[in-house]
């Protein structure tokens, strides 16, 4: 199918809280991530230069590998851990298109 | 960036609940058609077949067009109303790889 994204980029991180004592990506600060990450966007890219969306989403089921987000339409995952991590994935994916590879998942 | 996508089909449904009188896509069952979208997948379509995703998102911003759902790496967004949509987008997009066009919402 060939469409053209309604979203440049749309990130979806993964806030999914278990109670079962299994890993799970808001065990470590993922929705505080989350909201840190839209304001950075918010903060740094004008909507005229990139329509961006980040949102959460339920379990993403690569818990082991969490906290993790995917960006569509690329389909690019990352890991994260802090917010220098948001920052990088933000100033490097989102604003300049380069892939941060060490924080990238390769499938 | 050049990457295979993890999930052939990562399905993220808006089951977002406002509380201020707009229209949102949880006032009409968004989170009920989720779960029934999920099951459907998991009876019909054998995961070696397809890696498929069903997620819950937070608001995807298309309030008045809702309930949405938006599928990727294709970026299709679809609008349903009820269980017989969901088994159509099922049926035809994620089994046959065919548009449902009478839901398809052209960008």
């Amino acid at each position: 199918m060939n469409t053209q994204s309604y979203y440049q980029y749309h990130v979806f991180v993964c806030t999914n809280q278990r109670n079962d004592g299994r890993p799970c990506c808001e065990d470590q600060q993922a929705s505080q991530l989350r909201d840190y990450m839209k304001k950075r966007v918010k903060d740094l890219i004008p909507k005229a230069q990139a329509n961006i969306r980040i949102n959460n989403a339920g379990c993403l089921n690569r818990c082991s590998l969490g906290p993790v987000l995917v960006i569509y339409p690329e389909a690019v995952w990352y890991n994260f851990k802090n917010q220098t991590d948001i920052d990088e994935i933000v100033e490097s994916h989102l604003l300049q298109g380069k892939l941060v590879e060490r924080l990238h998942i390769k499938d």
